[in-house]
């Protein structure tokens, strides 16, 4: 496998073609962190299946488009080449893309903001790039999330932008606790374990969950278990605090505890016991903060998309440089005049 | 003209009383970031007949008080003095004037937060410059925008403040699409188009548009040429959309594109065909954007201001300093480990 | 007093369980800036006396588990030994586990969440700073502000986390002026005066108010004059303004004003004249601020917490390099190419 990738890398880097193509599918391994043109192509696939299952075919054309149209936007304003080559200018280009078809309906206006938000993404991705490095810290899927907050946000107000599947606005309201949880089969649980995977892109199938894990395996084994071990944990803690049985069935407390758990355990930290309990303290905040984001948003009648992970990841990884490698010196000076001063 | 401006720049620099007024003046110009005298008179005077033609003089006399209230708390505070001269602490204290008789009733109470949010938003620009400045990026209107979201925010919460115009608070519903955009006569698109300079100072007026035009021309043609392509772009994009008529015909989609299109296209980038293009980009996302804040402050009962014009021109300045001079050799390191590292 | 506090101090830096109580009380202390263990008692009694009072043992219990989970979360996370011995990583923890039992029903999932948000206060603490510090701005209590809502947002999702006091979300309404103010009996206007202070900690006790005081007196004569002069002010302006008579008997008008008063009057500007008109402007503002998100953030059902003296205390602070000492020659460059550029 490690043999084949090369190979394509090495072919990649003489012909322009191959090498658009490479950049386009480490644009799309790197929406979990896989800078690896194989995982790419599996994720696509996985939302392939997902799109073709569920008889939207537009959100996987939408996904390729907004991917593409992110990358060429990078090239033509001439962004930072290394970046450009390791994807990083792709993975929020295919989200917007995989999120516009799948929340509003299908129509000209829809097509013209999908691109128009493609190609901002990648304006997006370089002005929040460009604020968290201040502090060493990654912008992750925030350009998606703030891009298509606006887009589909926008709905609301464009005639022209009529929508398939969000909303209504509503104010929050207190659920009873509904007691469901103890009437799941085994296979329920193993389905919504399998859809936290699959909803990253969207993607409400656990065939597709299981080809996100294998994209990953095929990468790094780490993040494959701490993407299947982070949606485990997001399983059993909204089952514990009794949250929405119809939400955790399709997987959605389970999408942004996998990315957080593959950030924090083996992306930007080095795995090991006590990187781990960390991960598993983020891990659990993130559902947490996925349930109060889910209220806080009701009344504006749009998706969390992956909020949830990128303000705990975030909060998680500030502190990074204060806490690795371990300090065992005490610091000069207090929390507010510290070695990281600019 | 351009020598009568120097002659009296020579004269204001010798009187304190005649340095007062052009720092006011100027203050005034600077909303559409004109550095120039005559250009805030004209904007003055566009605010005037809007308040005199509209039946509101309140909201001219709020204006000015604020801008002289804004430009003396720099003075107390012994604030930069080059940009105190330039005017850059006087152009949102004009703006928090203007807007607060807009939607709040007349009343001691009315004129006390005004006073009060006056001398605030001169605070509120040192700070907001603070942190901005470290990715060298301006702070926009935004003291206007976050001073005067609370200070009609308040009103919701104080029996002393009612509320002239604005609200009541509703959670956004999808619209119908119109279809009224047919019947809009020539005449009427027209007043639409000019109407959007005119609302960047809350003036629902097609004269007023046609002498902030005018402020904007004596001052720097590209200025003015921007200005009136970002409010054809505006009405173009929201007519296509399908957004409410009464909104695109009271200039509502309009005054956020202006500035946009006259940030990117002449003051922060230099025109050119590219930087065009971004500023179309730009412009149009700017539309988009307004849309959705429109329906996502809809909850609040408030107005958005100039928020969509200021969100989307941080994201794109963001970028600057690695877009231009266009760097046609690799940048060394990752997106994350860049040159403008503090 | 000074002399006890002195040998206290010897005794703790010589054991390590009085280390750990010592760094506990002055996480309390700092609630309010004070590093002292004395203040910090007198701050946890004034809690005790509230929770005891009202009937509710869990705001105290709560408390202080939070505060040691906080403490202990830093130590194990080997945060920097200056801060933790100063308290700094205690007073947002002792916040979390004073607010959870205040909102939301005692139970199970309730403490598992008040210890997932004590850890994470931690956390967030190292982040926020790290952030704030660029500009030489403390994080304040918004680490307490920020975790609190994600947990008691979070109720409004999980059937097991049953709201005890809080909500519900509604959308704002403007208020007709009551003209109730003139009914109130001056042992009224007294209590709501005192209740001011106790309401940093939540609790709606005028007893526990003049603790407060005490608490702040034996470590800074100036801290409690600001203290009591930011709530009077807040008494003053809340009652001009017409808000709601219950909201100001119950203190909840004066809690951010007195930190406001406290934080920009004596703890990071020297007190003077100068300095106690911009703590002054600080505090008005803060009020009107206070009625802003009590309106903004009704349709979420949650408290505001300390977010008004959050929010203006860091835009009263942000300036400050450019403040003070005073400059009395102008700066080279405009606001935008500072002399505090990285």
């Amino acid at each position: 496998m490690a043999e084949a990738i090369s190979t394509w890398s090495t072919l990649a880097s003489r012909h322009a073609a191959l090498r658009f193509i490479d950049i386009n599918l480490r644009g799309a391994g790197q929406v979990i962190f896989q800078n690896n043109p194989l995982t790419g192509l599996l994720f696509i696939l996985a939302i392939a299946w997902g799109a073709y299952t569920g008889g939207q075919l537009d959100i996987i054309i939408g996904a390729v488009v907004a991917l593409i149209i992110a990358t060429v936007t990078a090239m033509v304003l001439e962004a930072d080449e290394t970046s450009l080559n390791q994807g990083l200018f792709g993975f929020n280009g295919i989200l917007v893309g995989a999120a516009v078809p799948t929340f509003l309906a299908d129509g000209a206006a829809m097509w013209f903001i999908l691109v128009v938000g493609a190609a901002v993404s990648t304006v997006v991705m370089l002005a929040v790039s460009k604020v968290m490095k201040t502090w060493e810290t990654p912008a992750l899927t925030f350009p998606f999330v703030l891009t298509t907050w606006f887009l589909v946000l926008a709905a609301y107000s464009f005639g022209q932008l009529p929508i398939a599947s969000m909303g209504p606005p509503a104010l929050p309201h207190a659920t009873a606790s509904a007691g469901a949880a103890e009437a799941l089969s085994l296979t329920a649980v193993l389905e919504a374990w399998l859809k936290g995977p699959a909803q990253v892109f969207l993607i409400n199938n656990p065939i597709s969950g299981v080809v996100v894990l294998l994209g990953l395996f095929v990468s790094s084994p780490w993040a494959a278990f701490f993407a299947a071990a982070g949606a485990a944990v997001a399983l059993a803690v909204s089952l514990g605090l009794g949250a929405s049985i119809g939400d955790i069935t399709a997987g959605l407390y389970g999408f942004s505890p996998v990315l957080t758990a593959v950030a924090l355990g083996c992306v930007f930290y080095n795995p090991s016991l006590r990187v781990a309990a960390f991960a598993l303290l983020g891990t659990i905040f993130t559902v947490i903060v996925q349930g109060a984001l889910d209220a806080g948003i009701a009344p504006f009648g749009v998706p969390t998309f992956t909020a949830p992970f990128v303000f705990v990841t975030w909060l998680f990884l500030l502190p990074k440089s204060d806490l690795q490698p371990h300090p065992h010196a005490p610091i000069k000076g207090g929390i507010l005049n510290s070695k990281s001063k600019p």
